[in-house]
C-alpha cells in the first residue's frame, strides 16, 4: 500500500535508484541526466547486490543513511509506505533484475524508469505492461539515442515527409571492448553480459542490437514485417553472440540491414543511421551526434547543426546549448529524464501526458524489441530463414 | 590468323577499342587510363553500334580511318591480319556483348581489356577462359578500384597479418542515379542497365555489386563460401534489381554483409570498405581514395595517406604523386593498364608476367564474380536462403 | 565580516549567482556545469539588474525567497553574514561589471567563479588580484575550453615534449552571429557585447579572442612575447571590433596567429588550434571536441579519443564516459567547477590546492589576457605594428 | 628567325620541355598533364643540365633523339627553324631559369607554359610581359589550383554575388617536408630551394606562398592593397624562409591572413581558402578536392560536389568525371593544358582566345605575386610593417 504522494508542482521528483552502485557503469549515467535539469532529487537507493558496498556507494553520495536499502523489494515497500516516499525509480541491474526489480516497484505505486533490454523474456514484458496499467504507472524504457536532439531532428523530417517513401534502412551499433575474452578475466561488465543467466538469451543482440533497433525504429516510424538474422560468437567459447547481422523487410516494400557487433576492432560506440527515401536520405551517428545529413537527390548534401534555425521544433525542445557547442551522451540522457518528469507531472495533473509519452520510449517499445529478439532467435535456429514480426 | 607481331620493346603497345564512342561513358575513361603513363598508342577502333557514329566518335579521336571499323569481328580479323596490328583490345561495350566481343579478339590471338561484369553468364565466362588458355592470350577486367594505391596497401596490410584473423566485412556501393526511372525518359546508360536483354539476369548486383565484391575479395583474399541475397527493385515497374543486400559467411567463420543501390538518394559513388580482423580493423572509401584507416584496437586510429613513407610497397609502385596531392578515378583505372602493359611486355618476353597478373584482376576474379551473380539468383529464388558458393 | 563557515567536508558546496536571470545566456550554463557532479547547491542569488526580473527567475529555480537578493553588494554582505551563507558565487553578468561584483564579494571573503574577460580594464584586474590575495580567497575563471579532456591531452603532451620545441600556433575562434548589426534590433547579448560602456574597449577581441589565445596559451603553456594586432569593425557602423587578426612571436623564435571574428558567416563556434613543433603536431576544434589529432612527420596521423587508453592522466580525469560517447560543452564547464570545488575544499583543509590551482584558469590567466587586449589596442593604434607583451 | 608552322586543325600540339629529366619532380607532371586530353604531343625536350641526363631521359621518353637537347637555346633556335617545330615549351626548371628560358623560347616566337614564381625578381617578369607582347606569343603560368573545377566553382561563385561582399579571406598553404634541414643531406629539390642563388629571394614564400596568394585571388578576385609579412626560417640555418605569416588588407575594407609553411610537423600539402562574405562563406581544401563548402548564414552548410548539376557552369567544363568519381592533382593540372590548347587554337585562328586566357594564368597573375613577393621582402624589412601594392 502506498502512502498518498505530496503534490509534485513547485518541487523537485524524488527519485530512488536500484543497481548503479561503485563499479557500475550505467547507474552514474542515469544520475548526472535526472540532475542535469534539476527535476529530480535522488533521495533513496539499493546501489548494489553486495549490502556493504550498496550502503558504501550511497554514503558516497551523500545519501540520507535511512534510505539506503540492501534490497529492492525492501525498498519499494518502504519507500512507497512514506508520504515522502520516492515518485520514481531508476532500474540500473544487469537484465535478468529488470523483471523482478520493476515489478516490485510498479506493484508499490512507483512510476519506472528502466534500462533496457526491457526484460529478458518477452513473457516478462508482457507481464510489466500488463502491472503497470493496473497500478496506473508510467514506464519509460531508456533507449536514450533517441534523446539526442538531432536524432528528434530526423524524426519529425521523415514525418513530414522531406526524404519521401522510405526505401532503404541502415543502421548499425560497432564496439570492440569485446573483441578479446575478457570476462575471463574478470571485467565486470563483460561477465554478467557473456552469461546468458544475467543477459538474458540475447548477448550483443540485447546489449547494442537493441538500441540499433530501436533508433532505426524510432526515426522511420516503422518496425521491420520480417528479419533474418545471423547471430555469432566470434570469440571462441563465448556463450553468447557478440555480432550480429539482420536483414530486413518493411511492409511497404522497403528493405534494411542491421549490424550489431562487440568483437569489430577499432570501434568504440559506433552507432550509426542512415535512411534513404525516395526523395532524399539522412544520416547521423552518435559519435559526432551534434550533426545531421540531409541529402535531396540531386541537390547538394546539407550538414544541419544542432541548434540551428529552422529545424524541426522537437529538436529545439531537447536542446540546451546554441549551435556549434557541441552537446553530448549525458544531455541526451538527461532528456529521457525531463521527458519523463514532464510526464509524470502531467500524469499526477490528470493529463493525459501524451506529448511526453510520445518522446520517452516506454513498454511497447520495449516489447517490440523483446519481439525483434526473439524473431532474431528463431531466425537463428532456422540457419537465418525470414521470420514475420507481430504487426 | 594473325601476323607476326613487332617486339614491343622501345615502342608503345597499339590499342584497339571496341565500343566506347560519342556519348558513351566508360569508353572515354579507358582512353584517359590507357593514355596517362604513355605505355598504349590507341590506334584502331570500333566505337559504337551504329556505323555513322562509330567514324564520326573516330575522327574526332584523330584516328586514321582505314583503323575505324563498324563491325569488331571485322576489326579482330584486320587487326590480327596486320605487322602493325593492334596488340591489346579494350572492350566497353553493354555487358551482353562482352562475350561475343572478347571471344572475336582473343580467336584473332590479341589480348584483351575487358570492363566488367565479365559476361551475361557463368557459361560464357568459363567459355572465355577456355579461348584465352588456348590462344595463350591475357585478360584484364576492370575492377579498376583495385588500381587504387591504397587498396592495394590493404591488401599488403591484411596479408602481412596486420589485421589478425578477419573476423568481420563489410561492403557497400551506393549511388543514386537510378533513383527514378529514367531509363523511361531515354537515359542511354540506364536504358539497357535496366534491359535484362543487354544486361544480363542481374542489375544493380552486376553492375556495382560485383565491384562491391570484388574489393572485398581483393583486399581480404577471401571469397565467401555461402551468401543471402535480397535482390529488390525499389523502383516500380523496373525489370532488374536496383538494390541488393547479402549476407556473407567465410570458411574462417568470418561473416559479412554486402549492399549495393542505385536508388540511394543522395549517394554518388559511395564504395566503402570496412574489415575488421582480431587485432585490428580498415576502412576505405573511393569517395575520398588517398586515405586508409587503420585502428587497431585500444589504440588511436591511424590516417594513412596515399604517398606516404611506411606504406607497403605495392602501394608506392601504384601512386604517381607525393603524399597531400590526390590522386583519383582516372590514376586508378590507369594503374591497371599500366600493370597489363607491364604483363603484356613480360608475356612476349617469354616470361610469366606473375606479378602483373596478380594485380590486374582477370577471368579468374570474373568467373567468381559470375558465381557470385548465380549465387545471389539462386538465393533470391529461394526467399534469400543460403546458397553456398564453388570453393 | 563573514560569519564562520560550517566545514564542507561531507556536503555540497554552497553556491550563489550574479547574474543569469531569465533571457540571459551563460548563468545557465554555470547552473548546467554547478550541478553536473553534484558538488555544489545553488542557494542564492541576485539574478538580473531588474528587480522583478531577479525574483522571478530565482522562483522559478525554486530557490528560497529569503535568499533571492536584488542587489549583489545586498547579497554579498548578508550572505557573508549566515553561518549557513554561500561558499562560492558565480559571476555571470555583462563585462562592465566583474570588477564592482568580484570586489564586493572578495571583501566578503567569499571564493569566487567569474566569467570572461576578466575585467574591462587591467588596472581593475590588478586590483582584483590584490583583493583575492588580502581575503584568502580563491578566484576560479571560465575560460571553459580548458575544462575539456583532450585540450588537457594537448597540454600535457606539449608538456612531455611530444610535439619537439614549439614552432607554430594558429588559434582562431569564427562565428557569425553578428553578422548582421543585430543588436540595432534588440538582441540583448548583441547590445551589451557591442557597447564599450558595457563590454569595455575590446569587443569580439574580448568576447572571444581572449578564449583563442587561453586556449593557446593554456595547450602550448607559452605566452606570446610580441604581436601585431589589426581590429576591424566589418558591420558598418558597429562601435566595437567584431573581426580581429593578429600576429604572433614568441620568446623561443616561434611563429603565430591569431583570429577571431563574430562576422564570419557559415561560422557556429569554430574555436580551433593547432600547434606544430619540430616533431610533431597537435589539431583540435571545439566543435568535435572528442577528437584530438597527433601527426607526427612522417608518420599516420594519429587520432586521439577522449576517454581512450593511453591519453595523459589529466585528460582522463576530466572525462565521466567511455570512449565514444560524447562529451560536450557542459561536461567541459563542469569540469572547471569540479576542479574548483576540489580546490576550494583543499584550501579550507589547509592545504594550497595546487593541482586544482594549476587546472582552473584564475588570475593570472585573467591578468595575461588583459595584458593581450591592452597590447592589442596599443598596436591597433600604431596601424598593427609590432607592440611587446610583459614578461 | 622561327619557320611558318603547319597549321593546328586536325592535329595535336606539338610539345616541348626544359627541365623534367630523370629525379625531377614536376616535369613528370606537366607530361601527364599535356598527356590527359590528348591536345600535346611532347616531341622535343632539353630536360636537365646534365647532358648525359638530358639524353637518358629522352630516350626513356621514346623521343626522337635528333630532337634531345643539352642546351635550351640550342632547343628554341632549331625547334623554332623546323617546320614541325614545337608549338609550346614547358618550362619547368628551377626558377633562377625561369627568366632565360622563357625569353629564349618567347623570341623564337613560342608559346611557352612556365611553372612558378615567374621569376626571380619583378623586373625579370616585367621584361618577359614585353617579350611576349613583342613576339605574339601566349604565355600561361602553372598556378595549378586553378584548374580544380570547384575551384573555378567558388570563382563563379563570388563572381555571381553569392557570398555578398567579401569581408575576410583566409589562406594557408602548410607542407612539412623541409621540417628538417634536409638540404644538407642531399635532397635535391630541397637544395635548390633553401639557395637563394637558385630559388631567388623568397623560398617558401616563392615556392608555397605564391599558390596561396594566387588561390584566394583567383578565387575572390580581389589583390590585397597592402601586406604586413614576418618570414622566417624555423629550421636553425636555413639561407631563406621556411615560413611566412602575412595580414592582408583590402581596398573595400575587407581583411584576411596568409601562410605558408615548410616546416609544419604533419603536414602533407595542406593548401586550404575560407572566404567569407557578409552573406556567406565557401571552403575548400586541395587535400579533398572534390567538395566545396558553401555556408550560408543561419542555413545548413552545403557540400556542393564536384560534377554534380547546379554547379557553375566552369566547374562543369573542367570536370571529366561524374560526381562520386574523385578527379585529383593531375586533372586540374591537365585542365590548364587543356584550357592553353584551346587558347593557342585560338590565337593561330586568329581569335582573342580571351575565355581561356580568363582561365589560366598568365603573365599578370605572375607579375603581381613578384610585386606580392617583393611587398612581402620590404614589410620584412620593416619589421612586418604595412606596405602598399601597386593597384
Ligand atoms: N542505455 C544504455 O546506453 C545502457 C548502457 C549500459 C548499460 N545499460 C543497461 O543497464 C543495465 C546495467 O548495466 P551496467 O553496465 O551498468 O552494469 P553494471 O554491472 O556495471 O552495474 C550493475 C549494477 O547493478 C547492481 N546490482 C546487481 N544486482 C543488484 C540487486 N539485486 N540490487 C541492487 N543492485 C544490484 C550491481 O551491484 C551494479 O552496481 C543493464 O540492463 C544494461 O543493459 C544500458
Ligand atoms: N569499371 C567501371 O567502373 C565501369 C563503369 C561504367 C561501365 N562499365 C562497364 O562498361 C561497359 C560499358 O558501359 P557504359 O556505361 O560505357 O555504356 P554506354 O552505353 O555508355 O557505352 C556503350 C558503348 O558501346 C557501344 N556499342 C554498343 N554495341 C556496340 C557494337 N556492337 N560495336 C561497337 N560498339 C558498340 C555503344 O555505341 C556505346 O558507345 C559495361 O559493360 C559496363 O558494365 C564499367
Ligand atoms: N565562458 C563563456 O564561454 C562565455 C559565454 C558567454 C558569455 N560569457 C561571459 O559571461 C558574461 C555574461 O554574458 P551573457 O552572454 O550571459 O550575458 P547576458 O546579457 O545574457 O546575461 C547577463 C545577465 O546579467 C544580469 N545582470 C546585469 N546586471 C546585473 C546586476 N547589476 N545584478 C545582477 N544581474 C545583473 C542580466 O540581467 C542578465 O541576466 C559576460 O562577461 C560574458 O563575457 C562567457
Ligand atoms: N606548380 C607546382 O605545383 C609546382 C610544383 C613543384 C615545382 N614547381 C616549380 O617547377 C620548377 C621545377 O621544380 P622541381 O621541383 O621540378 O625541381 P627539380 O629540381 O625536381 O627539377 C628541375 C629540373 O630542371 C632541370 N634543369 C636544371 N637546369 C637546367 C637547364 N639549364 N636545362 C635543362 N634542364 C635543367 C634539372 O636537371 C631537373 O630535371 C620550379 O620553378 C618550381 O617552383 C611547381
Amino acid at each position: 500500500m502506498s502512502a498518498p504522494r505530496e503534490a509534485l508542482a513547485g518541487r523537485r521528483l524524488r527519485l530512488g535508484m536500484v543497481g548503479g552502485g561503485q563499479g557500475g557503469f550505467i547507474g552514474a549515467i542515469h544520475r548526472y541526466a535526472a540532475r542535469l535539469d534539476d527535476e529530480y532529487e535522488l533521495v533513496a537507493a539499493a546501489l548494489s547486490s553486495d549490502a556493504e558496498r550498496a550502503l558504501e556507494s550511497g554514503r558516497a553520495l551523500r545519501l540520507d543513511p535511512q534510505r539506503l536499502y540492501t534490497d529492492f523489494r525492501d525498498m519499494a515497500s518502504r519507500e512507497a509506505a512514506r508520504p515522502d516516499g520516492i515518485d520514481v525509480v531508476s532500474i540500473v541491474v544487469p537484465n535478468h533484475l529488470h523483471h523482478a526489480v520493476a515489478s516490485a516497484f510498479l506493484e508499490a505505486g512507483i512510476h519506472v524508469m528502466c534500462d533496457k533490454p526491457l526484460t529478458t523474456t518477452l513473457k516478462d514484458g508482457l507481464r510489466l505492461r500488463e502491472l503497470a496499467e493496473r497500478h496506473d504507472c508510467l514506464f519509460g524504457l531508456t533507449h536514450n539515442y533517441s534523446g539526442y536532439p538531432l536524432v528528434r531532428a530526423a524524426r519529425e523530417l521523415v514525418e513530414a515527409g522531406e526524404l519521401g517513401e522510405i526505401r532503404i534502412v541502415q543502421v548499425e551499433y560497432a564496439q570492440d571492448w569485446l573483441a578479446r575474452p575478457i570476462e575471463d578475466s574478470g571485467d565486470r561488465q563483460a561477465a554478467w553480459r557473456t552469461d546468458p543467466a544475467l543477459a538474458g538469451p540475447a548477448g550483443c543482440l540485447g546489449d547494442i542490437g537493441s538500441h540499433a533497433a530501436h533508433l532505426a525504429e524510432y526515426v522511420t516510424g516503422m518496425t521491420p514485417s520480417e528479419i533474418s538474422a545471423d547471430l555469432s560468437s566470434l570469440v571462441a567459447g563465448r556463450r553468447l553472440d557478440d555480432h550480429v547481422q539482420m536483414q530486413l523487410r518493411y511492409a511497404n516494400g522497403a528493405r534494411g540491414m542491421l549490424w550489431a557487433s562487440q568483437v569489430a576492432s577499432g570501434e568504440e560506440n559506433g552507432l550509426r543511421l542512415r535512411v534513404y527515401g525516395a526523395r532524399a536520405s539522412l544520416r547521423w551517428q552518435q559519435e559526432t551526434p551534434n550533426e545531421l545529413w540531409l541529402s535531396v537527390q540531386g541537390e547538394p548534401a546539407r550538414r544541419l547543426t544542432r541548434g540551428m534555425r529552422g529545424l524541426p521544433a522537437a529538436a529545439g525542445a531537447a536542446s540546451r546549448l546554441p549551435p556549434g557547442h557541441p552537446e553530448g551522451f549525458i544531455e541526451a540522457f538527461a532528456q529521457l529524464y525531463r521527458d519523463f518528469a514532464h510526464d509524470v507531472r502531467a500524469h499526477q495533473a490528470g493529463q493525459a501526458g501524451l506529448a511526453g509519452a510520445r518522446r520517452v520510449p516506454g513498454l511497447d517499445a520495449g516489447i517490440r524489441g523483446l519481439q525483434l529478439i526473439s524473431a532474431a532467435l528463431a531466425s537463428q535456429r532456422a540457419n537465418a530463414g525470414w521470420v514475420a514480426l507481430p504487426r
